[in-house]
């Protein structure tokens, strides 16, 4: 066993603070990673503050993880210490289900799914018998499900990539997205944000869709031709039926009827952001007349997570990070609940070093008591 | 100007009745047909009755109609006096938009949209300025919206394929149906017996979801290979996971969740049946865990509904029907919006020349009053 510290929470309302807990020792497949950046998932904010019902406390959170080989299993093949890698919104599945074989780890077939990175439950040893994500020091990690982060991405900034960018990369591309497509990305928060960059690199014409007026540069300057206003009717009546594909990565449940209308014939509005209910009941009459369909999707497998790495590599897209310290995380939450930003938060995990170094049974890294 | 007759109801809650009216005379692209038989389709009682808030009084409904050439205009190409035609639920478009020009007539783009066989407004003369359908002794219709009906196929019962069959075909085709594929038909009505016999035709292993324990038999012979009882709990769980393509045919609005659950990863639920608002909000748990999408699909365009045609006359398929006379359309109408039959009622259109034939101004179809 090896002692780790992150940064958790007891439950719904108490806020995230220092955690020492154990990971296993790496498994002849497995690799030992120390977690150098994490971004900070809207998800991961619902997820503490169970809002999605299912939450298994203590919390740790964090499936954007970016690090560094320390040590590997025996049977280790693709990875060697000192590589730079990734852990995404995934750390294991049965690997034998028809969707796992297929590299569509995300709808494993097995009676229990895949298991999270976080908040999974059941398969990996910690005293609590669920798993703790990327807001640590270090992660123990089946092979299979370790992403290789491209050398000409910022480590401090790539992690985004890993849910943000494997998410809204997996609809676009399931359902073709290309050159000559015009394409509605509905919000400008973390997935937003990496839907306007990736659709565009795809070569769509892309409006982003938001109540946000002061999101209209941010999302010009992300390569959007056009920002639409959802709360205004002119705006919306004047882009009707003008869509190939719109992606809905709003993170709470919405109307999805004011956006279906936008649909041309035969178009679809896939929703990514939100797993509970909509508000509002479909309208058949303003699905029915133009053909339109309702899509939806689920993170994305390990190949499309690393296909969409290298993507990115190749067209030189970032995510767009600010770095925050571990002492920060709270403040954090709140602002993404808001709305209020159009970019990632990373977390700076020298920063849980700094600030936790002293009279530690963890050596460099440790505390102690919490 | 062409003296005409049919039944036809003059308020929502008004009984239909024999109604006279003109129809013009054909023009030079145009067909006259002697209308022989007419299906009753449910549309028809809700626009009857004004259940979808436009009925456009006095509402003669009747768009399943199967009739004989009486007359050609100068230019028809296609037809010619005596042919056995079919009209089914659109009698023009603007022919010149990109939906029209594709074939699908049905989501004409012109302003105006698509010209419905009944209560379509405002292009053909009519003394109310609207359509008036099948239930009728005759039509005339531009020669581009006429079908030949195969010779093979029974003119008493092929009617029924004009809308029930293409309704249903057309989704079936877009989402590629085929064999090895499980199919799952929601109710089992006029649409519902037409889309078990279609998908059963296309290769695929057709079960029927009902809440209808003694319709059972009927889906069985119909090809069905089972029949899940959707208000049994215990039977939709035993279901879960197993569809690759369900058609919900119910004509009402209803909850499409439980319906979702039982499809496979990218499965796809389509909904032909109701075009209002469902009754609940679209619940993203039961869709995103497995890429499940819901699809909405509208009748037919004119080429489809020829393939439908010459599939049935190929396959041998023909709509399960019952004729009756026009002094008991409101009856079929009561019967038919209680959900209880699981086939078609045909008019006989016989019927409506010897009901009405003394002392009349229209020879021998004619009635002197109504």
């Amino acid at each position: 066993m090896i002692q780790a510290i992150g940064y958790a929470t007891k439950s719904a309302h108490a806020a995230l603070k220092p955690y020492e807990f154990t990971r296993p020792d790496p498994k002849a497949n497995e690799v030992q990673i120390k977690i150098t950046h994490c971004g900070i998932c809207h998800s991961d904010v619902h997820q503490a503050r169970n809002e999605w019902n299912n939450t298994l406390y203590p919390c740790m959170p964090g499936h954007e993880i970016i690090g560094r080989v320390e040590k590997t299993g025996s049977a280790v093949k693709k990875f060697k210490t000192g590589d730079i890698v990734g852990v995404g919104c995934m750390v294991d599945s049965c690997k034998e289900c028809p969707s796992c074989k297929e590299g569509l780890e995300q709808y494993c077939e097995s009676e229990k799914g895949f298991l999270a990175t976080y908040n999974g439950n059941q398969r990996m040893p910690s005293p609590e018998n669920h798993t703790y994500g990327g807001y640590s020091n270090l992660i123990v990690v089946r092979e299979d499900f370790v992403l290789t982060i491209p050398q000409n991405l910022d480590p401090a900034a790539a992690g985004p990539i890993l849910c943000a960018g494997v998410t809204t990369y997996s609809p676009l591309r399931h359902w073709g997205v290309k050159s000559g497509h015009k394409v509605g990305i509905i919000g400008l928060g973390g997935l937003g944000h990496m839907a306007v960059k990736l659709a565009k690199a795809m070569g769509a014409e892309v409006s982003v869709i938001t109540t946000s007026k002061e999101k209209r540069e941010d999302a010009l300057a992300l390569g959007a031709k056009e920002v639409i206003l959802s709360d205004d009717n002119a705006d919306m009546k004047k882009h009707k039926s003008s869509f190939d594909f719109i992606l809905s990565t709003i993170p709470q449940p919405h109307d999805v009827n004011p956006y279906a209308e936008l649909l041309k014939r035969d178009g679809v509005i896939t929703i990514v952001g939100c797993i509970a209910p909509l508000t509002k009941p479909l309208d058949m009459s303003k699905l029915l007349m133009d053909r339109r369909s309702l899509g939806t999707s689920l993170i994305g497998g390990i190949k499309e997570t690393q296909e969409v790495l290298d993507f990115c590599s190749k067209h030189n897209i970032q995510p767009n990070t600010r770095l925050v310290s571990v002492d920060k995380i709270n403040e954090a939450f709140d602002e993404i609940d808001a709305g209020k930003i159009d970019f990632r938060y990373v977390i700076d995990m020298a920063t849980l070093a700094e600030k936790h170094e002293d009279k530690s049974i963890l050596g460099k890294i440790g505390i102690t008591s919490h």
